[in-house]
C-alpha cells in the first residue's frame, strides 16, 4: 500500500454541553478543565493545543436541550451569516460566538479537529458521526478507538450532507465528528457511559499526539453506516400525538439489520405495524428522546466497507 | 382467619401526566379516554365510576416535569388551603382544581381510590407507592397484581409520612397509591413499559369490580419496603455540581440489598466511595433523573413482611 500524507493537527477542540441535558460530555469537559488547572500548576508541556468548550452554558445551567432552538442545527453558513436582531434566539447568538472561537467555518483559521460530545437514549454504544466517509483523520481515529476499546460497541455513522448544508458544531473544524454514546436518559449520568466517553476522548487525543509525532497510522477496512432514510412515529392526524411506540422487538436493537415485514411499531391499542421497505437496512437512533419533536422515530442506514489508506503526518497531500 | 369488611369502592380515579414528561401514564390515559368514547357509543353499563384525569396538561403539552413547581408536592393541607395571588405558581392553582375534582382531601366527598401513574429512570419494575403499610385496599390490589403479572417485578413501597404531611396527588383520595414503572427515560415511551402499566391498571380495575361484587379477597403475606434514608450525590461545595455518579456496581440494582462498605458512587476522577451505614438496606430510586434537583441520588428501605387479612365488601368495619 502507498503511504499518504496528512497535515499536522495542532489545534483540537473537545466540546460538551452542546445539548444542555446530555450529561456525560458536560461533566467530562468540567473534569478535564479541573485536571488541566492542576496540570498547569505543575507546568507540564503540551504537544497539542486542546480547547475545552462548554458549548451551551445557559442550557446546561437549566439542564435542557436548548433555550430557544437546537444549537446543533445552527452552524450552516446561512445561519452563521444571517441577519441579527433583538429577537434573535440565544442559540443563534451562541453559534456565532462558537464560530469565532473555533472557526470561522471553512476558513484556514478554523481549528484542525472538533470532537463534540453527545448522549442518546438509544442503545447505540459509542458512535462517531461525521459528514464524510473519506475524512481519513476521523476514520483513523475511529479505527484507533476500535482497537483500544474492544469491550465497547463502536460504529462510524456517515450523514451524507454537503458542506453547504452541514449544520452541527463539529462542522466548524477542518475535521470534526460527534462522539455519541448511549443508552443514557437525558438529564442523567450513568457511570459506565461517562467512563466510556472519557476513555474515547483520551484515546482520540493519544492518536492525535501519535500522529503529530510523525508515526505511521496503519490503514485497513472499517464499516461505515450511511444514513439513507428516517421514519416518524404514527401520529393522530388531528392532535399530532403519536399513536404507537417503537415495537418491543425493535427497541434497543440499534444496528441489527431490519428486514422487510419486521415489526416496527406497536400502537397504544396493541396492533403491530411492520417495516414495508424493500431493502434490509440498519436501524439506529431508535426511540431517541430528542427526536420526537423532530418527527424521527428511527433512522436507517446502508452499511459499506471503506478502505483507509496508510497515512503519516507530512506535506505530501 | 377472620373475615373483615371494607366499604364499597364506587368512585376510582386513574391519573396520568402528573409529571408532564412521564409518558406511559399520559398515553395510557389518552388511550383509555379514546376507548371509553367508543364504549359509550356502544352504551355499555359501568359497575364502577372511573374518572380519567390528565393532571398537568400544560406540562404535558411542553413535555416537562412541571411548569413552575412539582405538582406532586402540592397536595398538603397547608398548600391546598394557603393564600393565593397573581403570582401563585400554575401547579398550585392546578392542585386546587384537582382537589375540587377528586377530593376535597380528607372529606367524605373524596373519591374512594386514586391511582396516579408515574415513570422513573430507575430500574424499579412496577411499584405501588403508598403512605400506609396497612391500607388493605392498596395491599389487596398489590397482591392481585403480583398474582396476575408474574413476569413483572412488583414491589410495595411505603413512605412513612403522616396524613398531615402527605403531599402527592394520590393522597387526595380515601385510598390511593402511585403506580411507578421503570426504567424509562423521561420524554420517551417504551412499548414494554406502556404495556405493563396498561395491564397493571386493568388488573387494578378488575380487582375493584371483583371486590365490589361481594367476592372475598384472600389474605396473605406481602413484603413492604419502608423508606428510611436518602443520599445525595457528592457535590462540589462551591458550584454545587455533582462530583460523582452512582457506582456502576450499584446502578440498576434497585431492591438488591446494599451492605456496609459496598460501592455507592464513582467520582468523575475515578475514585470509589462506599456505603458507610451500619445496617444493610434496600436501595431504590437509584439515579432517578428528576431527583438530581431534589438532592436525592438514591433512597434506602427496610423490608418487612405484612399480613393482609381476608376482606370482603360490607359494613362490618
Amino acid at each position: 500500500m502507498h503511504l499518504h500524507f496528512l497535515p499536522l493537527l495542532s489545534r483540537v477542540a473537545v466540546c460538551g454541553g452542546t445539548h444542555g441535558n446530555e450529561m456525560s460530555g458536560i461533566y467530562l469537559v468540567k473534569e478535564l478543565l479541573k485536571a488541566r488547572k492542576k496540570v498547569m500548576e505543575d507546568e507540564e508541556e503540551k504537544p497539542v493545543s486542546v480547547m475545552l468548550v462548554l458549548s451551551n452554558p445557559r442550557a446546561v445551567q437549566q439542564c435542557r436541550r436548548y433555550i430557544d432552538t437546537d444549537l446543533n442545527r445552527c452552524f450552516t453558513h446561512a445561519t452563521l451569516s444571517g441577519p441579527m436582531s433583538d429577537t434573535t434566539p440565544y442559540e443563534i447568538i451562541r453559534s456565532r460566538e462558537l464560530n469565532t472561537m473555533l472557526g470561522p467555518k471553512g476558513s484556514p483559521g478554523a481549528v484542525d479537529l472538533v470532537c463534540d460530545l453527545h448522549n442518546t437514549t438509544a442503545n447505540m454504544g459509542l458512535c462517531l458521526i461525521s459528514y464524510s466517509d473519506c475524512d481519513w483523520i476521523c476514520l483513523h481515529i475511529f479505527r484507533h478507538l476500535q482497537r483500544q476499546m474492544p469491550d465497547v460497541p463502536l460504529r462510524y455513522i456517515h450523514f451524507d450532507v454537503s458542506n453547504k448544508e452541514s449544520y452541527s458544531l463539529d462542522s466548524v473544524g477542518k475535521h470534526g465528528f460527534a462522539m455519541e454514546i448511549g443508552p443514557q436518559p437525558h438529564g442523567v449520568v450513568r457511570s459506565n457511559v461517562y467512563t466510556a466517553m472519557k476513555a474515547g476522548v483520551q484515546h482520540m487525543l493519544d492518536w492525535v499526539s501519535f500522529f503529530n509525532s510523525g508515526n505511521v497510522s496503519e490503514g485497513g477496512f472499517v464499516d461505515v453506516f450511511t444514513m439513507v432514510k428516517r421514519f416518524d412515529y404514527p401520529r393522530d392526524s388531528e392532535t399530532h400525538d403519536i399513536t404507537a411506540a417503537v415495537h418491543p422487538q425493535l427497541q434497543d436493537r440499534d444496528f441489527c439489520l431490519l428486514h422487510p415485514e419486521d415489526p416496527l411499531f406497536q400502537t397504544f391499542s396493541g396492533e403491530t405495524l411492520r417495516y414495508k421497505g424493500k431493502e434490509p437496512l440498519y436501524p439506529f437512533f431508535i426511540n431517541e428522546c430528542a427526536y420526537y419533536e423532530k418527527g424521527i422515530a428511527l433512522s436507517l442506514a446502508r452499511k459499506r466497507r471503506v478502505m483507509i489508506p496508510i497515512h503519516k503526518m507530512g506535506r505530501g497531500n
